[in-house]
């Protein structure tokens, strides 16, 4: 499964004067996100389901991703919590932060001999966060790479709960720059620091790139298991049963 | 994959005088389980990770139980929790419950031509729970004969949120008695009622006979997906890398 044919077309147009903006480096920056990125959100989260042919049975709007991720009276990662990736060709400054349940993961200067970024969204995907010591000027060039979706999981076979890894995209010309490492990364330690006893995820079977991605990255792969969702008018049936 | 052998051996062991117990009428009930169903509850999913070869993995304790299912400050559904199925000879009262989270769900005197059940686990499976207007002596013949475990989920396609159903268990001398699907409705209605979009579950490949079950239900089997699953030294090796 790719992308739609009008976003293959888009990869094959010319350069645009964006694309100078990452000549030899590109910063980056996992946060958490704030009520400001559900319009980014919602982008990503449709183009992910485009990406997984999942179009049909997309339902997620603005205000269903507000309700869901901002809405919940417990802390972050205690409820539906989204991280943001922003890149940036300026490096982001680095804080303390002894309040806030994430501390931000920023990893300036990444090099690359020769980086070529055609982001035809550029604009569209610009940061509208403007926290953690970043004046409205240099935010100008912050931008939206990517992100993740996580909920807190249970297993009654483990001691320990853990966090479900529900979503992880990072948008296609920001790829192979091992920025889905990083965000995979970010989750894995935000679990073990909250003294939690896993992460689980789903991975699509014809996706052996990404498979063999995991395992690298320590993760058991098990096979034997299904996916079964009740949902629709299925699921609305059974408010309507009594036997 | 089935019991342990010792498990096979003791269905094979002579009738005792428990069997009598449930001649030709069986009650059931499913309700919120409490604190007091934590010793219970721990044998069945005990036993429910020996059904499934997973004793090797298995680390939940009666201390884990109680803290990751009643110690949060969330109302049920809203963190992991446990459903409860009772079965006994006598009816179960019905009661009018306007102020818990969940209606128990009673189906009272189930007809059998020819109930055999040989229930060896009877007395260490009897109910320590006395509410619901049951009075003490009615109580002696309550017993625990399955579970099913749920927490909130989300999927980032989907508008609504939903419930994950972790585990649902029947003990073997209580199977095809339509429990299982007493249970799995119960979580379905319950997942409706607080006006959710789905339930999910996972289930192994090699188990046709609940696939069947479960798309009989209306459930969708999806199966391109697999479960990955990071934990143990590999997670908390996460925790130690700063890149």
């Amino acid at each position: 499964m790719e992308y739609s044919t009008s976003s293959l077309i888009n990869s094959f147009q010319p350069k645009e004067k964006h694309t100078t903006l990452f000549n030899h480096q590109i910063s980056a920056r996992i946060r958490l996100a704030t009520q400001l990125d559900v319009p980014n959100l919602h982008k990503l989260v449709t183009q992910m389901a485009e990406y997984h042919g999942l179009s049909q049975i997309f339902t997620t709007t603005e205000t269903s991703l507000y309700n869901n991720l901002f809405k919940s009276p417990n802390p972050p990662f205690h409820s539906p919590t989204a991280l943001i990736l922003e890149i940036s060709p300026n490096p982001f400054p680095q804080t303390n932060h002894t309040t806030t349940n994430f501390v931000p993961i920023i990893k300036n200067n990444y090099n690359f001999d020769n980086l070529e970024i055609l982001d035809h969204e550029l604009e569209t995907y610009r940061s509208k966060f403007n926290g953690h010591g970043h004046d409205n000027s240099n935010n100008c060039n912050v931008y939206v790479a990517g992100h993740v979706l996580v909920y807190p999981s249970y297993n009654g076979f483990f001691e320990k709960p853990g966090l479900f890894l529900d979503q992880m995209f990072v948008r296609k010309c920001y790829r192979g720059m091992k920025f889905g490492k990083l965000l995979f990364s970010a989750v894995a330690m935000q679990a073990e620091k909250m003294g939690m006893g896993m992460v689980d995820w789903l991975v699509a079977d014809w996706n052996e790139e990404t498979i063999n991605f995991y395992e690298k990255m320590g993760a058991h792969y098990i096979p034997e298991y299904r996916l079964c969702k009740l949902y629709g008018d299925q699921l609305q049936a059974f408010g309507k049963k009594s036997d």
